[in-house]
């Protein structure tokens, strides 16, 4: 059975529907950034305020996809690329479902999240450089990560021993070390335009 | 970097606050049936009746799957299999979204379908059985599907010249073939209970 076997079926409730209803504009707001940056925390307010602004939004991060659809998959950068293209194409099924979704990858390069920005409409993807300097990361190293990868015990490690490239036209920029997290996440609200 | 590096973060924004939110008890419906068997007639009727009714849905099929997410996946059993874990893995993430997820996918054996139904909590899952005998399925065969793989062009086609196993405990079982598709959309909500 070839691929040529699938079809494309007209189900009559669409993703204009579902906005329509919810009154949102359904969307993927990526963030991108090193571990440690502030992503997480970011997206955690952010999801706090949107939530006290009835909007429908869902996270998408390593947790709940490594421990579920991409259990699978190892830390080699071949599966690292596939959980990176896994998380946007399910990001783009739930911005499908018309919902707004808040996903935190370090995605480190510039092909990968090319790609993923090339799985949406123009209006619905909107990517978000935490650009905080990798020597604040590494200070902060709440995770003990850094650690690790200087002592080689984690190979390929973003900003350590594996690349990190800085986005070339993120949609907002975020530095958590210049402002403190209450301002950070009020830039990041007015930005966003919500 | 080995999988022992993930952790889980707490957010604030629960699925309990997201299913209050939207006054709704986010679930899977999991149809199940042969190709032809009226899972996708009954999931469109379905989700245009739950629509009406405010309710949050989205659907997950083949279509919106093997154009994306899965399009790495041929149509060998291990790639079939495959491509029901991912499904079943969405459909969870979706259900922690908030979400009625209306999920037709023709998923043969009794394992796989175990599997998918033990991501779930009791509650959260409805397996949905289309009944709808071979022989009738087969006259239908309004894709030509039955016909390409009785010629022997499509192999592992359920029915045909691969398994499908009976679903032994479905909550619900909707025959096509004895009843208008009016009356089998009437019986399955007045059994989902919605």
């Amino acid at each position: 059975m070839s691929k040529s076997h699938t079809w494309s079926q007209d189900f009559k409730i669409t993703k204009a529907d579902r906005a329509l209803k919810k009154q949102q504009q359904p969307m993927c707001i990526w963030f991108t950034g090193l571990s440690g940056s502030g992503k997480s925390t970011l997206i955690d307010a952010l999801e706090v305020y949107l939530h006290k602004k009835h909007y429908h939004t869902y996270v998408l991060d390593g947790d709940n996809l490594r421990n579920g659809l991409c259990d699978d998959l190892s830390f080699s950068n071949k599966d690292r690329d596939e959980n990176l293209r896994r998380a946007g194409e399910v990001a783009r099924l739930m911005v499908d479902a018309g919902l707004i979704v808040l996903a935190g990858f370090i995605s480190p390069t510039l092909e990968q999240r090319t790609k993923i920005r090339g799985l949406f409409h123009k209006n619905e993807f909107i990517e978000v450089y935490v650009s905080t300097a990798l020597e604040v990361c590494e200070q902060r190293d709440t995770k003990g990560l850094y650690a690790k990868a200087r002592a080689g015990e984690i190979k390929d490690f973003s900003g350590v021993n594996s690349v990190f490239e800085v986005p070339t036209c993120p949609e907002i920029i975020i530095d958590t070390k210049t402002a403190s997290i209450e301002q950070s996440i009020l830039e990041l609200i007015a930005q966003l335009k919500l």
